[in-house]
């Protein structure tokens, strides 16, 4: 299969999987000290990851909590922010600067921060005040299912946690299993003046990512995103025979949601291509929890997606034309 | 002027001003009764709406209170619902779907809804508990205002409010002004195949609006919105001397995030259209309240671009092709 090292998949999930103690004690401690409320604070990529946290949480969790782009926090602020508050980061390169400014600004206040980040010695990993290092986004769901665990909720979460040792493997399969039809899409859009992604409840900020870091930060291809249920109230219009539309179905209580735009964009349009978590089987995973992995299934599809689009387009992911080329 | 009545649009404002006494006393009855947290529930402008309402208090004020899309509220839910949460809707037609339905969910779980509806006699209008009827957006300003006055904050409250009976006037001043802009950004760029349309903090969710409700659903061009701080994540990469590009600046804290979009487009992008409220004087309203009506201020501007696209376009803004007309 295209760029695909299997062993090295499989390993990264399964890196993944064993900091769950560490994080656990992390947390445990957090939550032994207490907190007010929790601020997850991102930009780009990492807020996408935080709108998918905040969609579970929505339907699981009492806590207070609140999803901040870190920009906006540091300029116009949040009156229920205070040092009292936990404030959890995540970053890839580790020293994004409107993240890195918002953890100075959330510290200033006198709150802790938690930093979810890929490579240490970097700046957001020497700054936080708790630090969880690891190369998968799967650290972000560890740390919101304790959250919630250790506020009496998600009494599932030994189970889901055990079942998730199968993931990696399973989401193997899911690669395998979406290949083709990752290869089909590529061929075939690529050089489509844009492109539609559409997704609802935790996969829209999966949409949105998938357009904005993936689609136009990596590839260079224009992209709008939009939310399933907002796709009728306006976006719809401009929608015809030959537009490209992707629809990312997952198996949360939105899904009634991505159906609608399913069935009515087969109506107008030529060109729907459906990605559905539904269509892979996701061995040692049960019914109950499929929901919840819909984006981790998606990312493994979407993975397919990026390798055939990278080859077919002939532009390397690595490469960008002003992003930490140009200052702003 | 275009397609401008101001003795129409002067009636508008102070028919919208007249109604304060009354939102205030279904406000405060609903304050003397008490409420747990509040629930903005909107979809597609309404929604924006609701983010320009959430935007504001996010500096202002310790009330809870959530945005929800209205469709995601009736599926996913929110474990912070509740019998005790107060629900606010805004509709202009009265009868949209997800909202009637999300009514419907709030208020089988025993919830009150505060409807601000434009039509009497319609759905929405007969369903919800407590209606204000206007056919001005600044009802939902009047009530998250009072909301807050009645939670001991936004002590300027009625100086705003008597400044307020100011902005009818001042808002012709600011149509008159950006006339010229307006139509020579219609004239120019209104075959464009795509605008990127970018705002922060209260004029984001008005980028959002005008992205999707005026342009892409009322004249069919197709567009991408984005936030300002966001931009940098992404969207940045797919700009290049030809994109269209508008940006919406206000003058609320976030105004900085906006001035870096500005700097970084115009050294990479000849099409960058800036709509700055700073541009017009707006007589009677005080510095410290600019920011708090730059989205009334930019809706003032925005009504003159869009009589010049319909012209220019010869696309009258009534027609849907899709919408309301094909089921979903």
């Amino acid at each position: 299969m295209l760029k695909f090292d299997e062993a090295k998949f499989l390993k990264k999930g399964t890196d993944a999987l064993a900091i769950r103690s560490e994080v656990e004690k992390i947390v445990d401690g957090i939550c032994a000290k207490g907190y007010k409320n929790i601020f997850f604070v991102g930009i780009g990529g990492t807020i996408s990851y935080d709108w998918q946290i905040e969609s579970i949480m929505k339907s699981m969790s009492t806590l207070n909590y609140y999803v901040e782009n870190a920009a906006e926090f540091t300029t116009l602020g949040n009156k229920h922010f205070s040092k009292d508050s936990l404030v959890i980061v995540d970053s890839a390169s580790g020293d994004t600067k409107e993240v890195v400014a918002a953890v100075k600004f959330a510290q200033e206040k006198g709150a802790k921060v938690l930093g979810l980040i890929e490579k240490a010695g970097t700046p957001l990993a020497e700054l936080v005040d708790y630090l969880v290092l690891s190369e998968s986004n799967l650290k972000m769901y560890m740390v919101a299912y304790r959250l919630m665990y250790n506020n009496k909720e998600f009494p599932q979460y030994d189970k889901f946690f055990a079942e998730l040792e199968n993931l990696p493997k399973a989401l193997v399969e899911v690669q395998k299993a979406s290949d083709d039809k990752a290869a089909a899409y590529a061929a075939k859009y690529k050089d489509e003046p844009l492109q539609y992604l559409v997704g609802t409840g935790n996969l829209y900020g999966f949409a949105y990512c998938t357009a904005m870091c993936l689609m136009e930060e990596m590839l260079w291809m224009t992209t709008k995103s939009i939310h399933g249920a907002e796709f009728f109230h306006g976006t719809l219009e401009v929608i015809d025979r030959d537009s490209v539309v992707m629809l990312f179905k997952g198996e949360d209580a939105t899904r009634p949601l991505m159906d609608r735009v399913e069935n009515f964009t087969n109506t107008i349009c030529k060109n729907v291509i459906v990605f559905d978590t539904k269509d892979y089987a996701l061995k040692g995973i049960s019914e109950e929890f499929r929901g919840l992995v819909s984006p981790m299934v998606m990312s493994a599809v979407c993975s397919r997606i990026c390798a055939h689009l990278e080859e077919e387009l002939k532009h390397p992911m690595a490469i960008r034309r002003y992003y930490r080329r140009l200052d702003y």
